[in-house]
């Protein structure tokens, strides 16, 4: 089965979504309720799925146990916990997909605020708007995952999972989410995470040992563009992914290819590279909004050009990879760019 | 006719709204551009429907043009702006529509934020964190604006004017959007616009000059309390609307039963009493979520106990209104209250 298949789901309608007020409403009232949850810290608890009570859940978040009990009644109210047995309440079923779609609300309105709320002098002074007005990374990180948890990486999931590969690399990995993943279900393979970012290379070797994988998952604290000069950490992979970090470096002269190219050399024959990036202002009904506001983002307050898909694949062939192609992406203006070794 | 029929619309089903993980990312995005344009200053002039420069836009916003150029293709290419002819821009025939749904986000998530970024401090410490996290009345008044454009008011507005009054009382009228909405309307009528917050009374005054009704709407810079002791602004009305605004007096002893007993002796024979105002945790599918944000925000955060339906009801038959009647409402846990004299 060739990737695109996998990938060509449902989705692909150049339909604008549906929407009605009370559907804006509803998102709206979800996003701000899970906002609090996770201020509060029990999203981690409310995630397993398992009955929580509402002592434990005060106790998770270090607040009286009676405020607690109102907060949780209201989030029985807004259809986010059901009642499972005598004072213990469980998530709904449709949780998950809650998280998610709060997700864009968070990263759109929260995590980016310093900028939605700053056009002006952003459009007058670039430089001083951007010393002045710093997003918060915590903020960044926690609507990342919650979009990431469906948005972002099941097209690279499928086609990774398609290469039966023994060691993957993911570069920009973050708390590796992806990778553990993949591990769990790929129960002979090995990996490493890649991450410029300390804490983020904590939460991933905390992240696998409590998922079982920590035998099976290095975790390398080194920014991507570190590939150019010394590609050792992912030596012998057979699938090397890459997700929203590429598009960070296109300014960077000579060494978006260079890192490419040296991705080329270190993968095993045979094996794939795959990136999950953007690019700019994708015009289909379905995509064409958020794509606007996350293109406008990074040009406009980031100081990153989202390079076209053309110019995506021709990246890819410049560094030596003859064979790459895209495949649609779920994310609005995601793309899933595959090259074969 | 009767008033409930009037309001008896599409929108009563039971259904969950609508929405996909793509509605989410769409209206994120919408909200979060719309905000900027907010910021920027230019949305009342794109609100007038009329083809609009670039170069307008930036002098609007007092920033360069260039720079305003490319917002505006963001905003072309989100489908929010439609090219209206050379170098030229008109707002797509769905803007409205945007600018409502987005109420609901820049409501939840940015003007209710100090609350929604807090709620620890505020189960630990509720005076403590009211006094530190405030929000901003700006953000307050813009988004209920936009949700109000849609959300609040379309069923008082039936109900009035279905009763073809000769003078219209709106206590709490903000910048007097009803009123103002109503007196185009009504070319006989006047009206009296109350409101403790001076900011509001010069906006309604300035917006009704603008719209052409200055000379009808009377302007009056005082608190709903008020009333209680001094009723001559409401006297002689045929219609008095207040919307969102009795509840704030629920918990100040006989206020709430006083204010409302001398509206009743100020209407004119045959007059209506109007209260569009929330009930708590409504439980009906298409409105439960929005609502127990809404219910939780005023009684976590804002001291304010929502009365449930027939809390409100029998508020009415206390103060001698022995017909009153509540009807649905758009505005998810909203309901209007309708009592003739």
């Amino acid at each position: 089965m060739e990737p695109e298949m996998i990938v060509e789901l449902e989705w692909e309608s150049a339909m604008s979504p549906i929407s009605t007020p009370e559907t804006a409403a509803d998102l709206a009232a979800v996003a701000a309720l899970l906002e609090m949850a996770d201020r509060l810290g029990i999203v981690p608890l409310l995630e397993r799925g398992e009955p929580v009570t509402t002592a434990q859940l005060a106790a998770a978040a270090d607040v009286p146990e009676e405020g607690m009990a109102g907060f949780v009644a209201t989030l029985v109210a807004a259809a986010l916990l059901e009642p499972a047995g005598v004072k213990e309440f469980r998530v709904a079923d449709d949780f998950a997909d809650r998280i998610h779609a709060s997700g864009y609300l968070y990263w759109s309105l929260r995590a980016n605020q310093p900028y939605v709320e700053h056009p002006a002098e952003f459009l007058r002074d670039p430089a001083g708007a951007a010393a002045l007005y710093r997003r918060d990374g915590r903020e960044v990180a926690v609507s990342s995952r919650w979009i990431g948890s469906q948005g972002f990486y099941p097209a690279a999931t499928e086609a990774i999972l398609a290469a039966r590969p023994r060691r993957i690399a993911d570069l920009g990995a973050g708390a590796a989410g992806l990778l553990i993943d993949l591990l769990g279900r790929l129960p002979e393979s090995t990996g490493v995470a890649l991450d410029m970012s300390a804490g983020a290379c904590r939460e991933a070797s905390r992240a696998a040992r409590a998922a079982g994988v920590g035998d099976r998952l290095e975790v390398v604290e080194r920014p991507i563009q570190s590939l150019a000069d010394d590609p050792a950490p992912v030596a012998g992979a057979d699938v090397i992914h890459a997700g929203f970090v590429f598009h960070d470096i296109v300014r960077e002269g000579d060494v978006f290819d260079r890192v490419l190219r040296r991705c080329r050399e270190a993968l095993r024959p045979g094996g794939i590279m795959a990136i999950t990036d953007a690019v700019p202002y994708a015009p289909d009904g379905r995509e064409r909004r958020f794509s606007a506001l996350f293109t406008y983002l990074h040009a406009g307050f980031m100081d990153v050009e989202l390079p076209p898909e053309e110019e995506w694949l021709e990246r890819f062939r410049q560094a030596g990879f003859d064979q790459a192609r895209c495949v649609p992406h779920r994310f609005p203006g995601g793309r899933l760019f595959i090259a074969p070794k």
